[in-house]
């Protein structure tokens, strides 16, 4: 077979690079044009020294003539950029799109968070919701998930969609900084963010809100209620997410911890990259760091009524790059699990 | 005045090693004895390096004859130990307990989240619970609150006691690592804590659950129901607790963000460790490291119908040797502030 | 006595934060205008908010206005700026200058190292280099020594100036990463510097080089050859200087370890802020966290024929605002010490 | 071909777990034994549980009966066990020691540094050595380098070969905490690495110093003097090694930075996992991490007569378990790269 001629545009920021990281492992793609904005013309090797194979690859500018001819192409790229971009990719082309753009199904939702118009909504590219991994194989557009959505959607779906919580539902989030992207800001420095734990979008205010609700309203075909707030915790990589839910008033004989694992472990039992931990085993998000897994714990706490749930990701792996692939081969008709590892690296 | 002669049971430990440290920054006391356990006879030089005034102090062993004299003694002991050690110190020196021994007033939550026999109930060091500080002042014996309930409980008090919110509260509260201990563990590692976030207690079963409910309830003349999740994150101290419960059912029109923020104010204008941040700025760790200053912040989700409000802490100082010296101060009639401060030390 | 009137112009970076952490535990100076650039107008709170009394300040534009009728003037602003503001300000001011524009005494090193015209060259804030002391007492105007050259120059003092070694150093420092301000660049991001490690200013390039070639120079009356390498590592604050130099060619019966230790521990004996650690013990930034001390330790590797000696200190504190608030002691004729500890913050 | 069977003795270190993570990304080895001691009996999920395809393998206990029966044993032991077990392996198993005990040649170092009986010396795991990767093919034994010997000598051997420094070389190294180990001890826990750096093994003592000196000695035919000093850094992987020498007496016309990068990138053209950067591009750590290269980089210091370079690998990857599938490729006969990765995972 052919290796498919691949495209990153924005491959000097985190998701771009994470991007080529993942497709250098990839056995069935040939890495053709990498684009930049202001970094056009620089040596991928000064922007992303890890990147040893593609040291001397040379930026182009993010354009049509620099995309096209690619069976593929990926978007990294400022929210708010791909619409224009995608309109004159063919539909012949694949295009990934690791932005927000076209992420949400509901305009108002849209300009709620974000502002301007609402681009569109392409296949939403997380396999593991109900019938979306056969929306996805043969897809040509595909809006990956946002990092928070992914660990959040699946740390709780199994629960929602059983019925067994209310749906009224309760995340926080504590997050590495490499989400917040390469782009130079004073509180994302170093200096501010070693030793320091601080909440963001308190109040529903972060623009994943409306994307976790989309998912999970999706399950339940009402609106379920999420209060989400996300915390930066000093280090680079990976999400831990901490849900709840109040048990659902109508479960007759209550709900026991057993009961929930089994539950998600049946739910997730055919998912190769969704590990339910054996019981009493919780999530950290250091196994999963530079894979595409995530791991899934699940209990029950009978003194306040709820139901807990933690989820780890890795935000740069399936929280954006490792889906992305994911989701490329599914839109290829490949293997799934190409280029993609459910192996950490830790410590 | 004579200065007060101060001993610290567990010089060697982090809660000890912090109550020396703002002990040497109170006018009013001299440092007498400091004991240790596997550590006696070693120069604390050796093992609070940082601690360069009493560098040449040796650690004595723990035990009646190292404290006796003393007006007043810090425990700074592992679980447990706190109960025999205070029951042969005279009632006219003042005790005050960094231990869990004495918080607790329900002999079976402690015979629940500890074990064994519960060794009584002391008055508790958290002086901006409602009527609290007239119970410390001129108290004997005083119970330091745990880091985590210190911090819930005043992230939340205000809006609690108002009735704003139901009786059913979710506390996910980011903490560094110190809260741990000294002790030697592999899961506790530089190599396995930094770059990861884990949850761990999680459904209710971290033992400073009961006391967060004990100090809920307190206010509402019922029980709070509390859904307790802690995350350990990679810092060596402080702690972000990210807290919500829903609207009360009976708020006739809503609340607003305003509403809640100048609720929290007032509560707290006479505080003068509780620091209700302007509208819009949230806590962060950092800003409290040293110091003995909780920050808070406040605000409504209306899409999700719930109160959230952050609070941030250093859980060693206002968390643990800096509530123990405030408590001691007001035991001994002292001005609450001496010895503390609330200038925090970043970046 | 009445107290000082003291101001700080550039209050909203880390050297100007630290400054007001220290002036805040300064009991006989009065806080008066804190000034600042593009951030002038800003309430301090959002700014600092780690200084919670000086929280409701408002930042003033740095120009002569603001900063008449002080005492004392702090100057924390980029290199290059000291120069036109101070040369306005009376003699009866005391100006201390924490940036390098007037470290230098030689010209040409400035115009090789920091470009532009050399500004004059003042008293050298570090009192414990021989004799600088007393030129420091009753100065009006001092320039504080750079982070990198405090610790170097007094981890290699005593053992350059008994010329027990050839004038040919070598220093590598690991430092935390708030020496390199607070203004937004991406390679010091959180997502950058956490978990890396980095060499820059490699081949004797950065501009403390000639500083720390000025100081060591002058212990010996000729020219010490200075390797100097600066690495960045994942943490906020601190250095650790590993300084080291051939012994002394004309050492009759070499030098043992125990008089190496000895000549330092009596070098430093009157000092109070310098400390040699009892032998065995080496020096670890976090013990010098917040506190003006340095720690000291040396050896001798008789195999390599090296003297080894490593030294710590907190860049902000005895590396930048530390200094500054001791020099301004002595410029005032105070207590050397006054507003200043020995105490770090640990862990 | 038939797949290589692997086992790997000590499965639940850090050695050992990277040695899996590298083995389940090659594609002609099947994973065989994997042992432990005090952890046998144990999931591997609950000891390494980012190795996910592994969870559910047992630790089996560390002896002959276990370990027989494969092609390969790698030896992930503490120093003083590889002896007596590889004693009793057939000389038809590759047996690849990622221990200590048969690295040094001279026995009287071995005494000095490690105490007890020399094992022995088998062929010198760093291929890159002239003339040692023709020893390492075909070879039964192999002894993998030490992590700060591996980049010491990558870093320097390119200029001491040449003869362009005196052989008297200096090394600072700045090295993450899981070179230190998984076994509990109070000075490695997070709370006392975070935020500090830290000397150890000042002054020659460290026991990677004999092989630094073993290896820069057997490329001049005489003795090079070797001063090393290891700095423990705030991360959990990696080591940056700065290092420099005397430009050597005899060199006519002195030696420019352009001439020692040309002289490094020729030596190195050739090595598929050393990598000389771009001239002004400096190493990080974190460009390494995961990965088998190490970056290097170059330059002269005319003022101090020096030439200095650095570099940097991952000490669990490239500076241990990485060398070691690397050394079993060549024992082998397969490819050299195979399984390993100049692929980085950053930020």
């Amino acid at each position: 077979m052919t290796r498919k001629r691949v495209a990153v545009a924005g491959a000097s920021g985190y998701a771009g690079g994470e991007l080529l990281r993942h497709l250098l492992a990839h056995p069935e793609v040939e890495i053709g044009a990498l684009t930049g904005a202001s970094n056009a013309g620089q040596a991928l090797g000064s922007l992303q020294p890890h990147l040893l194979p593609l040291a001397d690859r040379v930026l182009e500018p993010t354009n049509l003539d620099t995309l096209a001819g690619h069976d593929v192409v990926f978007l990294a790229l400022p929210h708010g950029q791909s619409g224009a971009i995608a309109a004159e990719l063919g539909d012949d082309v694949v295009v990934v799109d690791c932005g927000a753009d076209f992420r949400l199904a509901d305009p108002a939702a849209w300009e709620r968070f974000y502002g301007g118009d609402h681009a569109g909504t392409w296949p939403y590219g997380l396999p593991e919701l109900p019938g979306q991994r056969d929306r996805l194989r043969g897809a040509t557009r595909v809006a990956v998930p946002g990092c928070y959505p992914t660990v959040s959607t699946l740390t709780l779906a199994p629960a929602v969609a059983a019925g067994i919580v209310e749906p009224d539902v309760v995340v926080v989030a504590a997050s590495g900084t490499s989400g917040a992207g390469k782009a130079a800001k004073a509180h994302l420095l170093g200096s501010e963010v070693m030793g320091n734990a601080s909440a963001y979008g308190v109040g529903g205010t972060h623009r994943h809100t409306p994307e976790i609700t989309q998912n999970l309203s999706s399950l339940v075909g009402g609106t379920v209620a999420v209060s989400f707030t996300p915390v930066l915790v000093p280090m680079p990589r990976g999400i831990l997410a901490t849900c709840s839910a109040p048990l659902a008033r109508d479960l007759a004989g209550g709900l026991t911890a057993e009961e929930a694992h089994e539950l998600y472990a049946k739910a997730y039992a055919d998912e190769p990259f969704v590990h339910v931990l054996p019981p009493d085993q919780w999530p950290q998000t250091k196994s999963v760091i530079g894979s595409n897994a995530v791991h899934v714990q699940v209990t029950v706490d009978e003194a306040a009524g709820r139901l807990v749930a933690v989820g780890a990701v890795d935000n740069l792996a399936k929280g954006t790059a490792g889906a992305a692939v994911q989701c490329m081969n599914l839109a290829l008709g490949l293997d799934e699990g190409l280029g993609l590892t459910t192996v950490g690296i830790a410590p």
